[in-house]
């Protein structure tokens, strides 16, 4: 019998301080054999699957999943292993890489407001506005191509996008949008090994960046960086989850419990048909 | 010699109470003629227009100006006569009509959003994002093509719906958007005559609607709607100026001057040039 996963140990309450060198990159396994771990996450991905047909036959809620984490740390394998049986008319995955010059002419949440899930639908963000507060912090050089007045007082900016961030996410929430926001935390070491795999195995090379190598040099400026976006953008209303990375397999299967419990907290069901509705199907029905 | 505007006269000033019934619809002319009329918009149009080109070289602020107004407050003849010696590559307008199917699948900002202006440009919305606090709080049944999971409490839904525009106006405003909003004032009387010369005046027939009829059935309540709205929304950030528009030709000249006064605000200026670039500026000079 495995350990049952508990969602709420790995969220990051609002108001709470985060330290992530407090936070573990590894968590004891949920699953005890490679058997093991293909039927949890087959049976959560079917829940998952049954749970996106209410979602979407109701239409009430939007379920926006953001993936935020450091090269390597998995977020593709865990988009792609946890989606995989999600009927794709239900769910868009959008990937945000270097903004390009129209974006960067309107305010940095514009670009991926634009991909917000409709209502009935799950969006998925493979990076997002989360960028400007993460890479963007750790290179402010690249506030210069944003053409903003006054970039003097960078505490005070990133303390302005925190809030803009804050806010929209409330604003959506109040419009019917559920928001689960995922770092996958990696270990430094671990990270090391999964990019000299890239360099090693071919069927990997296409995976590697050499600009990743100068990020890593960066690591301790991103952990500052992601310590601080937690503590100031993890609410009640869009929470921050860290999730122990070394494990895939592991952060799989925490990611799709937390996802499952979010969407099960919703209470959704299939739209109710009236007495009145009911008659006139019976009336259609007699005609076919 | 005409009297000067002063756009802080017509200005809803932030947290202060509104009550449309004490705010004139009909102000003291600004002209004196219908040739001081014409020279007067003519200079401010000349002023727009440099202001404009300036603020497309220097593209650090976008300028969103939101007009809402009852039916046949003059709102189309504002944007058109103010806005005539614009460079249409600085100036784009969008007038806002029902939602779409996409667009009501999203929350109520999004598809505004979409549309904003970027740095260096004008944007001019034609009714907008408020609609949501003015017609739909009018017409509440309207909220059900939202598809919202809870609209039993409506009076916390409005403010929801205030808080949401107040923090997202806060976040472009932060992000280099200056808005500028005018309510077009207009009498229940004005508003007649205008709707009778639609039907009466065969090149206006056109312009007229029959629903326009039944929402001015409802004027007291867009009344309240409005004073409501505006209360809650003017800031700092982002104020409300109330122009009087029984008359159309002063109702012109004072949206004008407020534009113009904002846009002088904002000190922008042509790029400087440095001794280097000049250098290098020299250089090529000589190989032409």
């Amino acid at each position: 019998m495995s350990k049952k996963i508990n969602a709420k140990e790995f969220r990051v309450e609002s108001e709470s301080k985060v330290r992530l060198g407090k936070w573990p990159t590894l968590a004891e396994p949920f699953y005890q054999s490679q058997e093991d771990y293909q039927s949890i996450l087959k049976s959560q991905i079917k829940e998952l699957s049954s749970l996106q047909q209410v979602q979407y036959a109701s239409n009430q809620f939007a379920l926006l999943l953001i993936f935020q984490a450091m090269d390597a740390a998995g977020k593709d394998g865990a988009i792609q292993h946890v989606m995989s049986g999600i009927n794709p008319q239900g769910c868009q995955v959008f990937s945000f890489k270097q903004p390009s010059s129209e974006e960067l002419e309107h305010d940095f949440l514009w670009r991926t407001t634009k991909c917000l899930p409709e209502r009935g639908r799950i969006g998925i963000f493979n990076r997002s506005y989360y960028e400007e507060v993460l890479v963007v912090r750790v290179h402010p050089e690249l506030l210069q191509k944003q053409g903003l007045a006054n970039t003097g007082d960078l505490k005070n900016l990133w303390k302005g996008r925190y809030r803009s961030i804050v806010d929209q996410e409330a604003h959506l929430y109040r419009n019917g949008t559920r928001i689960i926001k995922f770092f996958l935390h990696l270990s430094k070491d671990e990270q090391k090994k999964r990019l000299l795999a890239r360099i090693d195995e071919p069927d990997k090379n296409w995976k590697f960046d050499p600009n990743d190598i100068n990020e890593r040099r960066r690591w301790d400026d991103y952990m500052k960086a992601y310590g601080d976006c937690l503590e100031a953008t993890s609410s009640e209303e869009a929470p921050w989850y860290v999730i122990p990375a070394d494990d895939k397999k592991n952060a799989r299967l925490i990611i799709s419990q937390i996802i499952l419990d979010t969407m099960n907290k919703l209470g959704m069901a299939y739209p109710k048909v009236s007495a009145a509705q009911m008659e006139e199907l019976k009336a259609i029905r007699g005609q076919l």
